[in-house]
C-alpha cells in the first residue's frame, strides 16, 4: 500500500511554493550532477528552498559547467569532501557506483546529516548501504523520482522536471522518521508528490512499469535485427515501431545494472508476461478471435485510464 | 527480395511532381474515404495527378464533409455505382469488409479498370478476391501504404501523408503488368516510394514490424491491468511506458481483424519473439549480465540504424 504525503495531497500543494520562509535544506551535497541531480538543485533554488548546493562528480569540466549554469555553488572532486559540511546528501549516481560512494561518504558524514538516493531499484541500494555500514543506516532514506527525459548531463537539467511527478521513498523500520520527513519536504519543495512504500513493493511495481518494458523493447529490436531480412524489416517499420522501441535507445550499461539490481522482480515480471503472451498466442492460433479481441479491448480501455492518470495525475 | 520502383529511385523522384502533363489517373473511385483514402485523393489532387475523385462510404455526412473539404468531387453510397465509371478503384476499407466490397464491385467494374487496396495483410485480401472471382483477378494490384497517424476519418486526411513513405505492392503472376504500372504511378504521384514483394513476404515482414509490436503492447497493458495493484502501477508509470504502449490505444476490432488475417505469420513472429525473450530471461536469472548487456547493446545500436533509415529513408 502507498500513501501520498503532503498538505491535503491536492494538486496545488504539489507545485513549488512561491514563498518559503526558511530554506527547506540548508546545505545540499549532490553526488553526480547530471539531469536528475541538477534538476533537483534547480527546482530547490527556484523556490529558495536550499541554502547552498555543493556538487561532486568525476568530470571537472562538467562541474564547472554546473557552476556556470547556476546549478551548484561550488564543487569537490572527492565525495568525502563534498558531504563533510552538508545537511542533506543526494546520491545521484548509477546503481553500480552506489556501494563505492557509500564507502567514501559514510566516514565523512556530518552528525545529523541525511542521505537519500535516486536509484531505479531500491533493494540493491539498501543492501549496498547495509554492507558498508554493517547494518541499515538510520540516516538513509532510499528514494526514486519517477521522472526523466531521453537526455542526460547537467546541460539537460531543468527546474520543472519534478513538477507533479511522483517520488517514491522507501524508508525502513530502521530509518529515522525525521530523516524521512526532511527528504519528503525537499522533494515537495521541488514540486514532486511523495509516495511511501516498502522497497520490495517499489521494486515489484517498477519491474512492471519500467524494467519490463525496457527488457521487452530491447529484446524486440535485438530479435528483429537477427532476422535474415532485417534491413528490409526496418525499412518497412513506421512510427508505431519507433515509439514502441524508443526505450531501446536507452543506455545499455545502465539498464544492465538496473536489470541486475532488480533481478528477482524483473525475472518474475518477465515470466508473468510470457505466460500471458503465450495465452494470447494460443488463442490467436486456435482462431479464438473474440478472446484476442477481449485482450485488445481491455488493453485499449486500461491505457485510456492510464493516460488520464498520467495527464491529470488524478 | 524487394526493389524500389521509380526513375532512378533517388529521393527527388519520391516527392510529388510539380508539373504533370496529363493526370496519372483519370477517374478514381475511393471506397472508404477516411485518413488513408482521403489523403491519397488530396495528394493526387495537389499534383494534378487525378481527373476526378468519386467517393463511396457508409456515412452520408462523412461523404458530404469529404466534398466540403475538397477531398472528393462527388459520391455514391453504393460501391457498385461508385466504381462503374472509374479507371482506378482504391479499396480503403477494414480487412473484414474486403470480401463484401469485392462481391459488390466485381460485377460493376468498367472494362480495363484497375483495383488496388490498402489492407495491412495481403494474403487475406487476395484470398477474398479469389473467392469472389473464382480465381486471382488480373486487375487487382494488392497494396499497403506504410503510413498513418493515430487519427482517423476524412478530417484527419492530408496531402503529405505519403511523402517519402513506402508503399508495398504485392502483384502476383496473374496480375496484369499494366495494372501494376498504373498503381505504381499513382502512388509515386502521391509522393510515395513503391516497393514490390510477394504477399507472403509482405505478411511476414509486417508481422514483425507492426503486428507483433501491437500484440506485445496490447498484451502488456492487459497483463499489468490484471495485477492486483494495477492502479498504483499506472500511477508510477511514466513517459517510457506511455510511448511503449501508445499502439495499445489502437482500434481493437481493426487489430483483431489484422491479427486474424495474418494469423500464421503473426503466430510465428510471436513464437520467435517468445523464444528470444525466454533466452534473455534465462540469462538474467542465471546472472549472465554480460549476455544481457550484449542484447541491450545490440538493440540500442540497431535502433540507431533504424532511426537513420526512418529519418533519411536512406
Amino acid at each position: 500500500m502507498s500513501r501520498v504525503a503532503g498538505k491535503g495531497g491536492d494538486s496545488v500543494t504539489a507545485t513549488a511554493p512561491q514563498e518559503v520562509m526558511a530554506p527547506v535544506v540548508g546545505r545540499l551535497a549532490i553526488i553526480g550532477v547530471g539531469l536528475i541531480g541538477g534538476s533537483l538543485a534547480l527546482a530547490l533554488r527556484r523556490g529558495a528552498a536550499v541554502g547552498e548546493v555543493i556538487g561532486c562528480g568525476r568530470r571537472r569540466e562538467s562541474l564547472e559547467r554546473a557552476v556556470a549554469l547556476g546549478v551548484i555553488d561550488r564543487w569537490y572532486e572527492e565525495p568525502a569532501e563534498a558531504v563533510a559540511e552538508a545537511d542533506m546528501v543526494a546520491v545521484c549516481v548509477p546503481l553500480r557506483a552506489m556501494r563505492s560512494i557509500f564507502t567514501q561518504i559514510v566516514p565523512a558524514l556530518a552528525p545529523g546529516a541525511v542521505v537519500t538516493d535516486v536509484g531505479s531499484a531500491k533493494g540493491s541500494v539498501i543492501a549496498d548501504a547495509a554492507a558498508v555500514c554493517g547494518e541499515v543506516p538510520t540516516w538513509l532514506v532510499p528514494g526514486h523520482p519517477i521522472a526523466g527525459t531521453e537526455h542526460s548531463g547537467v546541460e539537460a537539467a531543468f527546474a520543472e522536471l519534478y513538477e507533479r511527478r511522483r517520488v517514491v521513498l522507501t524508508p525502513l523500520p530502521e530509518t529515522a522518521a525525521a530523516a524521512t520527513a526532511q527528504v519528503t519536504a525537499m522533494w515537495q519543495a521541488a514540486g514532486a508528490r511523495v509516495v511511501e512504500m516498502s522497497p520490495e513493493h517499489h521494486d515489484e511495481v517498477l519491474a512492471a512499469t519500467s524494467h519490463l518494458p525496457h527488457a521487452l523493447a530491447y529484446a524486440l529490436v535485438d530479435s528483429l535485427a537477427r532476422w535474415d531480412d532485417h534491413r528490409e524489416i526496418f525499412e518497412l517499420a513506421a512510427g508505431g515501431f519507433r515509439d514502441f522501441t524508443r526505450i531501446a535507445s536507452s543506455d545499455p550499461e545502465m539498464w544492465r545494472d538496473i536489470s541486475a539490481a532488480n533481478r528477482t522482480q524483473l525475472v518474475a515480471a518477465l515470466r508473468r508476461y510470457q505466460d500471458d503472451l503465450a495465452r494470447l498466442t494460443a488463442a490467436l492460433e486456435a482462431g479464438e478471435d473474440e478472446q484476442v479481441l477481449a485482450v485488445y479491448r481491455h488493453a485499449r480501455d486500461e491505457r485510456a485510464r492510464f493516460l488520464k492518470i498520467l495527464e491529470g495525475r488524478a
